[in-house]
């Protein structure tokens, strides 16, 4: 068991929860590499000190932070924000997880980086695992799981409903909350609110385990109107405003609904009546009829995605390791955690 | 891919629905085992004929039967009943994946056998895989996966209730159901009522993954007494009679309850109001909630876990595998069934 020596590689809301989790869990946190340069770590995420200093690059990091057998990457969604960090993190001999979300399937976007990045790991001889709950979980890794007792398969369909309420200005913001139709119109024309990332990485984990045929993929992209006012921790939604996301991608083939993904992204559902929960619908032989209700909350979720993958590094072969190469996912805690619940 | 020739060993309800999916799937079904001796299985299993006759054992199989990737053995519950069937596989060159309920996890019942079997596995260069929907599936990997996002376990509970009504007459006899309740007890002294085999096993997986530790395991097995009559294929069970077995098992850690399986099992549970599903509470960070109604029935639920299994067995490493190591669950077709829906 090598795994133990981490270095965060981003310290926002998730890199936070993943290195308060990881110093929990009994490992040694190396340093990290974040805005809020010359702090000690352990203030940061409001542990004891540390004597680790959080600096601004990878070039600033003292001999020691070096020493670490695990790069986190918490520090955006896309694989050409990450790709750099982690050619980085693999040169200096670490294994790499991010919470990136493109990197769940990075092929689904970027085949040319996949394949570069999965050279590269090969050639480092560590692993590039990307994961988290969505993409990561919800709306791949546990459908496809659900798949195992089937003999048939017609239709797979995964609605996830979630309450943005919790979250932070910057994902209010990249939903267009608080903004009227006209507004949220030119969000999304001049590419500021954006949704949810991640489709296209479930659809390709999804096919590629299932192997379910698609020639032709539609994805919708709608505001949801607040019909009554909405209301949460960052204030309220009033009548007529924008209060979240109804993103949707439909597989077909043949023009038959192969899978189906529904992901309503908004703040305080239930002013609305509308259950927050991760839905999923199999259809064939047998049917599956899955609920999880409330859903799967989205920040600890990919905090534990994160943390849990780790112990599992060392028994993957080297390279690029995508969320169903993973093994069976499960809640691991590390050998050395002994005794911890 | 060289797992596509499979040779059967049992012919009951499980094994001639997994050669019946394996034909359908395009697998090569090399011959059979069991006792509708001189039949040719592809009568037997009610697909066209395959020129593959079924004997009544091992040492009666035509020379090109025995050239196998997979021996597929659905004849028994325990370790010691298919222990000597396996080895005889795998002293044939071939893989083996089996329902056997105590192979889920044969180390909780047999230690000595679990590495007996590992030894001659790996020896072999081939894999020995358990697996089913209950254990395998529904009552420990399936929970075990659902703890993948959180940070923290407190307690996992799972129940799956069930309807006896489809099952045979060894099923009905095996829970005792339409016995009194005066001969159940004696039937439960003598060892003919068993109820569920598995908790041990599943105990043993869940255990294993999440390390969650356990100082008292208490085991209960109760007659469910039918307060309405019941109907089922197979006739009613009148009031007062046995209509199936609540079995249960409770996983203390200092008096606390750590991991709580709950299995009633029964002819027409409808009948009294109760609804059939499989259920999983974990209460930690953060709790899920899961539900699957109606419950992911067993029979074609094991066909599919078996079936489903093979298209790994070339990518895991040689050994005795449990349910736990076959990496991801999923419904997996082979890559030379193109174009199966």
């Amino acid at each position: 068991m090598s795994c133990r020596r981490v270095l965060l590689w981003g310290l926002g809301a998730i890199g936070t929860g993943i290195g308060e989790e990881l110093h929990r869990r009994g490992y040694e946190l190396a340093g990290a590499i974040s805005h809020q340069v010359g702090e000690d770590l352990g203030d940061v995420l409001g542990v004891r000190r540390l004597e680790a200093r959080v600096v601004a690059g990878p070039g600033e990091l003292a001999e020691d932070a070096l020493r670490a057998d695990v790069c986190v990457i918490a520090t955006a969604s896309r694989v050409a924000d990450v790709e750099q960090q982690i050619l980085w993190a693999l040169e200096n001999g670490m294994h790499v997880v991010t919470c990136a979300e493109e990197m769940s399937y990075p092929a689904a976007s970027r085949p040319d980086a996949a394949e570069l990045l999965d050279e590269a790991a090969r050639r480092a001889g560590r692993v590039v695992l990307g994961t988290g709950i969505n993409p990561g979980f919800a709306m791949d890794l546990l459908p496809i799981v659900a798949t195992a007792p089937c003999l048939e398969i017609h239709s797979l369909a995964v609605r996830r409903v979630n309450d943005l309420s919790p979250f932070g200005p910057s994902v209010w913001a990249m939903f267009g909350i608080g903004l009227s139709q006209a507004q949220f119109e030119e969000g999304v024309r001049n590419g500021t609110i954006v949704g949810h990332t991640g489709f296209r990485e479930s659809l390709a984990l999804i096919q590629r385990v299932t192997r379910l045929a698609v020639d032709e993929v539609v994805e919708e992209f709608v505001p949801i109107i607040a019909r009554v006012e909405r209301r949460g921790p960052r204030g309220p939604v009033a009548v007529g405003q924008v209060a979240g996301v109804a993103h949707s991608l439909e597989a077909r083939w043949r023009g038959r609904v192969q899978i189906r993904l529904d992901h309503p992204q908004q703040v305080d559902p239930g002013a609305e009546g509308i259950g927050t929960g991760d839905f999923i619908e199999i259809r064939g032989r047998p049917e599956i009829s899955l609920r999880i209700e409330p859903e799967i909350p989205g920040g600890v979720g990919t905090v534990a995605m994160v943390v849990n993958a780790i112990p599992s590094l060392d028994t993957l072969d080297a390279g690029l390791v995508t969320a169903d190469g993973m093994g069976l996912p499960a809640r691991r805690i590390p050998e050395f955690a002994e005794g911890y619940a």
